[in-house]
């Protein structure tokens, strides 16, 4: 296999800043990438004719890749679905919208499963073509990886940012919970869909989430490194590690020594009860809305519809009131559980994914580590750098409390360096 | 005026099951009413031609008018706005999808402001055409006082439900947030859009919250009425009320007569200071989001908007997200309060509005009674039955906890009868 070069976004904007590249040429230079290279990613569902390029902006220049599950006006958007094939929607969504106000080109609709959901695109994983990128942010985190393009959005459901990102090694960050309005996108189950960013390295996502926010989250390398002194990380003892893979669980030993060593203060942490049962809920509450939102769609678009997603959509439609309350009961507990556990803690280590990216395109693979974190708005972020075996990658998973941004992003920065070396 | 006699979603079922009325001739019913009626009202948006009507499900023959800020697959939706003037969705909206799998019939969409923000429709106060309906809501409320149909949806993000019903003396329920699913609405404020229900008593609308979704919210009248006794009812003693006219201050006094007449444990509580904090970042948060919800319309449709709606926008897209996190604060801070004043009370009673429908068609009235319990997230609902000198409506908000919703439409559906003796 070809070893993918990635972009660095950092980089794009310090050399443009620094005269020594200009948005046309970063622009041309993702065009000629993706003419390269995605006939065989397939991260694409659409690349734009002829994308509107901005010569002003902080985000001038930089090509992003806008996940197929958000509305753009200029570019067809089919959800990674038979029945919005060709499908023009009149507005973008906020996220789009957002970008293209910070200077950034729209170069293109990165693939999805269907409805973000279980059945998958066409998109392969550029270090080894025969293992799924994961889902449902397929495209982003492989058109991304591929080099393709510096960066790109997604959202997550249950593990649908931090786990293909992981499967690619690439960096994918969901932020708090309503940190980036999902306004335009085809919502799944809306109290838990969160849209998050890829990029190449955790300073390049951090950027982006500046950028975009305008909030105080960058972390420039060499600057204001964080100091890890005091600073407590917690391997979080889940239940879930159980079904890891031995190599992960090898790999989770491994960054929590290379935490250590970088002058963490790192310790274990058992899973409180209340959160094991939050983890629970989750596909009550995501399936239950599920069968609100995609009701629609259903009604109008059967004959279109997977089989799978037929099935849940069903099964949210038959869950009954009672059960979903509960479910929201759980994750209400659960949410209190999380709040005890940051007084204890301030970053939680997981594996980011079971193992590494499963052989097949059939399945995206299992988001039994991202769960928790999506129905709890925690923010959290993959990190890559480490891998099997056999050189695919594995990503480790950092969490920290809602509103944490800035902690999780730097602390990422710092692990991802010693993850490096 | 003609006096406008509504028609009872409960009656109408009633009716239905006895046999003495069919979907066909209940429907044909509403579509008279609207021809009669509507040139004059100007509920409307949109009636369509040839609505499907269904002989089974709960609201089989039920005619349903939506608030045309939600997507409606076989008619147009044009938000308010010049921007989709003609606009056609593909898909239904959760709700709307929700009203036909329950047997309704969609018979038109109601009129709203733009974007169900300020900028008035051209919809008329049944009970004197000078003078507002209120909004956004406008043609949803409308439409039910007037006796063209017996229900209708609408949303909230200040006080869009609780005005437009008080000033059209209907039911307006806004349900605990999240109850009724806003996917496929337009957005305007993500964190406060809330999806409400219009209909002509309080029996109605709580038999058409308990149709729409499962849930055990029927208050059928005459059995299982609730108990007054041990229902803590205060009159909530805010600043606003100084800026009620003394028509509304007598109203409301009336109100809690009637309420301690009816048997309820009535007293007056004072508004803490954390929740009085809570209602001043409505504005900072509405329009943030807004800015961020909208920002694609202003970029693509900026000479179709109105200048207001701009403003707003603009003003929005510059607040930037300390100042929104501090209002996200506060808001947490009063929550925390409502529920300790939940602990002490279990309906808060407050005048919807500051007075009758003002004069005039500029302008939709003034939601000062009604934002708080929007950010606040708990239900509440107008309460008709009182009226001014002039024989103008004057509504009766109550409130109840979180979740509480059904407690709130049993306590409403006994004052509702108490204010009409």
């Amino acid at each position: 296999m070809e070893i993918n070069r990635m972009m660095s976004l950092a980089a794009l904007v310090k050399a443009r800043d620094a005269g020594k590249a200009n948005p046309e040429l970063m622009v041309a230079l993702c065009r000629d990438a993706i003419a390269r290279k995605d006939d065989r990613i397939k991260a694409f569902a659409h690349v734009a004719d002829s994308p509107s390029i901005q010569s002003d902006g902080p985000l001038a220049g930089i090509a992003i890749g806008i996940k197929d599950i958000f509305d753009t006006f200029d570019q067809p958007t089919s959800y990674g679905s038979l029945a919005y094939e060709g499908y023009q929607p009149r507005v973008d969504a906020a996220i789009v919208d957002l970008a293209r106000r910070q200077g950034a080109t729209i170069i293109g609709k990165t693939a999805t499963t269907e409805f973000a959901y279980f059945k998958p695109a066409e998109t392969v994983n550029p270090h080894n073509h025969a293992h799924t990128p994961g889902g449902s942010s397929s495209g982003s985190a492989a058109a991304v990886a591929a080099g393709m393009i510096p960066a790109a959005i997604g959202t997550q459901t249950g593990g649908s940012v931090v786990r293909p990102a992981a499967f690619c090694a690439v960096t994918g960050y969901k932020p708090s919970y309503r940190m980036l309005q999902a306004t335009g996108m085809k919502h799944f189950a809306p109290s838990l869909d969160t849209v998050g960013l890829f990029a190449a390295g955790v300073e390049d996502v951090a950027l982006l989430a500046a950028l975009l926010t305008g909030r105080d989250l960058a972390v420039p390398a060499g600057e204001h490194e964080i100091d890890p002194a005091g600073i407590r990380v917690g391997l979080y003892r889940c239940g879930q590690l159980e079904g890891a893979d031995e190599a992960m669980r090898d790999a989770l030993t491994r960054a929590a020594d290379l935490a250590a060593n970088a002058g963490f203060d790192v310790g274990e942490i058992g899973e409180p009860e209340a959160m094991a049962h939050a983890r629970d809920a989750h596909a009550t509450i995501q399936d239950h809305e599920a069968g609100l939102s995609c009701g629609p769609d259903l009604a109008r678009f059967r004959d279109q519809l997977s089989p799978v997603l037929i099935q849940t959509i069903e099964r949210g439609q038959a869950i009954v009131p009672a059960d979903y309350d509960a479910a929201r009961r759980l994750v209400k507990r659960g949410r209190g559980a999380t709040r005890a556990l940051f007084g204890e803690v301030d970053i939680l280590l997981t594996p980011s994914a079971p193992g590494a990216a499963p052989l097949g395109l059939q399945t995206t693979g299992d988001p039994r580590f991202n769960k928790l974190w999506t129905l709890m708005g925690t923010p959290t972020i993959n990190i890559p750098g480490l891998s099997d075996g056999a050189g695919m990658p594995l990503g480790i998973q950092a969490i920290a409390r809602f509103g944490q941004d800035k902690r999780l992003l730097g602390v990422a920065a710092r692990l991802e360096k010693a993850f490096r070396t």
